[in-house]
């Protein structure tokens, strides 16, 4: 009978019908002997119906008040939940973001969260109270308010459920946990039962969306247990976890794909200190964020570099580097819109030579050429022309020993 | 150069393109080199949709959490406003109820306000800044957020205004001001300059919804200037001000109308202690508020008992005063909903015998028959036939030399 906090995202509070299903999962939790505390998302498309607003209003938003706007989102659901489990006899209460004392820093639109004041909070659950928390928000110490960023509901409630130290904090989304692939594309998708913060993490910046990254990384350093699990079912989804030797400990823990990314190349660029800051200066100065860079050494003073950016900043990203090309004396700059970033992941990985060598050659033995390469303690990324993004996918998969007998 | 306080209604703010023209107005109002509190509204049909949400949620929502829903409505109409002045080089800055310190009591969806802890208004004021305060909206000691009722954000504006000792508060609204009778009765009614506190407050309770009573009531109290005027032109609207010797005294200010009330009468009712009550209380314990209350004394220890209730009641409350006649023995009842209340206003009547034998001869002169009579110190109110209200109102706004040279 410990203290449950559970998350309810955009899919699961979309309407009404949806958000008494939640009430009835949360008072069944709490009829259970648990205490709770829940911490709601906005109703999906409310964030970005309200953002578009903000640009009718004015193309370029003020920041502080486009998170009061954006506030508006977590707070109307919270209400309606607290109601509802009023109604049902309940003794719920919502609490916003600066009533729950979520203190950030001021970065709107993507504050940090600096401490849970939970003293309220505490108080409401020592008188059995049913908090629903409005996710997403919180205030800085003058009292604005500020919202986490995308996805930042699941770090209020990694950060709440750590404050109060509760047994775990469950995150309910629309699909069942995490997969060892993308089910779309790979069949033999088998559900991961347990994966560590270490492997969440690598797997959330590779474009597995169920979990904001930065709630990961709140989740390791406090320790909290996450539980990645469907609104719409029962079923036990994933849970999130510190590495443990009693872990099943697969070598590869999951296939993932991005093909959200570009790739830009100058070619012959001068090899001397300052010229990688004078490649990347203006496309940081653009607000463009790189992901991959690798530079591969050539005789003669002279290096290639290639980097990828997000598929949507990539012409944009093309002509700075062009002018860039120039003024260093680079010979040319070329680029490639179509391909992907396919990569395993996996703790296991750490204490097993061989994974790279089983991965170049499965991509070999379909013809796969590679194009890039990064490595990480427990990742391994390969570039590959998009249109095999899919078969890399699968047969990675199966060389790995993830598919599923099912499959 | 004084501080001005504008609070823009429902209507003012209904749109984008409505907000847009607020923010002009406001910018001016600042350029002109006032410094300048805005409250505003929901957009207007807003906070009905959310109370339709709340009640599609749960049949009784429960009144905290409604409060914490309808606040989203001028939190957004104020974070859009601040937004388009930021934009268009203002210093401005929104703050919610609890942000501007409007305290108030715990009564959920028709809160008092105890007390402004003007503070951080002072601080932004210093700075030049613009400040919106979302209104309708405050919070309780223990920081639970509370709404003060329909109209609302006249009293938060009035009591912003009272706190800051603004020079002026504004109310801008659908229409011009407030006028001598209803437009849309009598061709001939004419806007009126100036009109005292008390004076208002009897047209605000006699349906000329203008103006939120509370709000009048509070601006009376700490002095406050009230301009009633039109977001939509240039016009001077309406000052609602204390009483003064310099005022134009019209015996007779404004004459109106109010055909939303119902009459019960109950015939032979023992003439004891204790009869009122029986005949009051069930009705007040269904919820149900009494507007007149007339009593005839007759002969032999018997009275007649005349009151009124907003028609939608009539029903209900015929049905209780059945009953109630039967256990206290009173002889029959029987009501009326074809009623109309005409009623004319005047601080000069205070000073000014005959103003009630010119109304009753001016109705009699036109077979109007006269089925109740109530009075106040500036008010004398007629019930009479509906179908005559049109009528009543025309020739008592001429009667009482209202007339527009124009109309």
């Amino acid at each position: 009978m410990g203290l449950i906090v559970q998350k309810y995202g955009g899919t699961s509070v979309a309407d009404l019908e949806r958000i008494r299903h939640v009430a009835k999962r949360v008072a069944r939790t709490y009829a259970d002997g648990h205490d709770v505390v829940v911490i709601l998302s906005a109703m999906s498309g409310v964030t970005d119906s309200l953002i578009e607003m903000a640009h009718n209003a004015s193309p370029d938003p003020d920041k502080r008040e486009l998170d009061v706007l954006l506030a508006t989102g977590e707070q109307t659901t919270s209400a309606l939940l607290a109601m509802m489990l009023c109604q049902d006899g309940y003794p719920a209460q919502s609490l916003l973001g600066h009533q729950a004392e979520v203190v950030t820093d001021r970065v709107y639109g993507n504050a940090r969260i600096l401490e849970i004041g939970a003293g309220r909070l505490r108080e409401l659950l020592a008188k059995r109270k049913i908090v629903v928390v409005a996710g997403f928000q919180g205030v800085d110490i003058k009292g604005n308010i500020t919202t986490l960023g995308r996805g930042g509901s699941d770090t209020s409630a990694v950060a709440i459920a750590a404050a109060l130290e509760a047994s775990v904090c469950e995150i309910y989304t629309d699909v069942e946990g995490i997969y060892t692939t993308d089910p779309n594309i790979c069949s033999k998708a088998r559900k991961i039962k347990q994966i560590t913060y270490d492997e969440m993490l690598n797997l959330a910046s590779l474009g597995a969306k169920v979990l904001q990254i930065r709630s990961v990384g709140f989740a390791k350093k406090y320790n909290v247990p996450v539980h990645v699990r469907s609104s719409f079912s029962e079923e036990e989804g994933t849970m999130v976890v510190h590495e443990d030797s009693g872990m099943e400990m697969l070598v590869v823990s999951a296939v993932t794909c991005n093909k959200d990314e570009a790739r830009i190349t100058l070619k012959k660029v001068p090899d001397q200190p300052g010229v990688a800051a004078n490649i990347f200066t203006p496309i940081s100065d653009a607000g463009i964020v790189v992901d991959m860079i690798i530079q591969n050494t050539r005789a003669s003073g002279e290096t290639d570099l290639t980097f990828t950016v997000p598929k949507a900043e990539y012409e944009t990203a093309l002509q700075i580097e062009k002018k860039v090309a120039e003024t260093i004396g680079a010979s040319c700059v070329f680029g490639d819109e179509n391909i992907a970033k396919v990569s395993v992941v996996g703790v296991g990985m750490k204490n097993h030579s061989g994974v790279a060598s089983i991965m170049f050659n499965t991509l070999a033995r379909e013809n796969i050429n590679i194009s890039m390469i990064s490595t990480s303690e427990i990742r391994i990324s390969c570039v590959i022309e998009e249109k095999y993004a899919e078969l890399a996918v699968r047969v990675l998969h199966t060389a790995f020993g993830l598919d599923s007998d099912a499959g």
